[in-house]
């Protein structure tokens, strides 16, 4: 196995961790990755109680190992981060947003908290929030996110948040990019887009097919999916997704949107109850063409963090004791 | 030392290849890297035939080391490819536009053709030209590239590719970044912005000093450098720079600056003359604030390539033989 600080501190076998993607990374799904030795997170999103109520229920009565939620930083409130921590998780994450309140409530509670980061600025509000571990997140990743790549930003994050540990995240699906992220310092590594084409991950199965067959030149950031569903967002965060229909019909022209909306906000949801992937997101990262089947959670954690042992292994005989240069 | 395929194709004894950054790689530069060990390589950029003159029998005489040269191929004709071939580089190195007349020339020579691609399209082209290694160019570059990122690319180009080995450019500055990119599949890493920062470099001190000191929220992709200066570069390929006076001020105002364009290129032309670097651009890649200092290009070699050993070996001592798990 692969040991690290986050396996240490969680008791882990594999340095993965499950991204907590809203209303994706349900209690089956956290509880499978957990299992099977990564770190799962269930994922609160907006934070919508009764939905929060059942898939914590359901993590707590699938796995005896650690855990986590997370929540979008900026659309949390007292009473979701308390209900969170009601639940007992071993792990909070917040994502998007100051995380300096709702840090103090985690820490109080003896839970850990994660905060995740796209950028210096950000890994100093993780720093006063009292950060255990923080997610340098590159604009790779699919849904919300920021805009540096994460080869740069993880070292550079490393360095400046030392000694508190970092998870690399973005773009980032097997076990050469685990191993990687271990190079750039890191600890381990977070992931969304791989763990969505499984079958636990609460999605239509049309969309994971869609995850399967697309090209990474085929996502996009956007911020035309939060405009029709109209979650304000702070301008810094766009999110990654699938190019569709709806893409082609609306990215660059916002403005026109804006004054379709009431319209295109009613075909919207028509369209996201019939799970029509042309016409509603499909959040998806640049790791996407590495992506061509859907797999079981709990195989694909053991299958990373092998793939990532043997790549480990061949990068020390890269070095040859000879110095024949 | 680290040996790949890289280093045995051309006796190296690190796998570092030097950016062929037009009018900034000189022989002088180019020949220090190949004395330290890697691949030095000069940037022939648009095909200045008198520059390429001096700088080609300046890294002859300054070298019996491998070296190579770099060239823009869309700005390319057959006249500067066979005035490079006749100067007998190890390598030729095609960016940018498609590489399949030019290649020919090249391996007709016998001459090695390294092929940049920042996609999986532009890497179909390079196997097609007869690429005998393919640099995967990720968006965190500086100066121009495309629009995806390394960590994810450089494995799905390895993948597409196989056999040819590829080397991982893109927001690469130091031995974590060398050592990420050889666990992504890669045999080496060709970077830019860190060896524009050495006193070999041809550039103003005053740029160099701005990348010291620069963050890399700083640099932004765009196209008004190459729209002042009159290149007309295909759309797909932005260049990274470093935000200044003049990006703050075009960015974004494309059209304005087309109207305005006589005037802004008098200006801009004398600005360039006084090395003014808020009017003028600075390319500088992502991985810009990892870069502190101003470092000789052999020592950087040796440094850069014994971090990535040191971090090649510890990855290797994070598997533990327990499997406690």
């Amino acid at each position: 196995m692969i040991g690290t600080r986050l396996t240490d501190m969680f008791g882990l076998s594999a340095p993965v961790v499950l991204a907590p993607m809203g209303a994706v990374s349900g209690g089956l799904l956290a509880a499978a990755v957990s299992n099977a030795g990564g770190l799962g997170m269930v994922g609160g999103g907006y934070g919508d109680a009764p939905w929060l109520e059942r898939e914590l229920a359901l993590v707590r009565n699938s796995t005896r190992k650690c855990w986590g939620v997370g929540l979008i930083t900026w659309a949390a409130d007292d009473a979701i981060v308390e209900q969170v921590l009601a639940a007992r998780p071993d792990a909070v994450m917040l994502s998007f947003g100051d995380p300096r309140r709702f840090g103090r409530l985690v820490n109080a509670a003896g839970c850990r908290l994660i905060c995740q980061v796209q950028d210096r600025e950000g890994a100093q509000l993780a720093l006063e929030a009292g950060a255990d571990l923080i997610v340098a997140q590159g604009t790779e990743a699919g849904g919300h996110g920021g805009e540096r790549a994460t080869l740069p930003l993880v070292p550079a994050i490393v360095d400046l948040v030392a000694p508190i540990p970092v998870i690399a995240a973005g773009g980032i699906v097997d076990g050469r990019g685990l191993a990687a992220a271990l190079m750039l310092g890191a600890h381990g590594a977070l992931m969304g887009t791989r763990f969505y084409a499984t079958p636990q991950a609460l999605a239509p199965a049309a969309a994971k097919r869609r995850l399967m067959v697309a090209q990474a030149e085929a996502t996009v950031r956007t911020r035309v999916f939060d405009q029709v569903r109209g979650y304000s967002w702070p301008t810094r965060h766009t999110g990654r997704a699938l190019r569709n229909d709806f893409v082609a019909r609306w990215h660059g022209r916002e403005r026109e949107l804006q004054q379709a909306l009431e319209p295109q906000r009613s075909a919207y949801q028509a369209a996201a109850a019939n799970g029509d992937c042309d016409k509603t997101v499909v959040w998806a990262g640049e790791g996407v063409d590495l992506i061509t089947d859907v797999e079981d959670a709990g195989a694909l954690v053991a299958r990373i963090a092998r793939e990532a042992e043997q790549f480990l292994m061949f990068g020390s005989h890269l070095v040859r004791r000879d110095r024949a240069g």
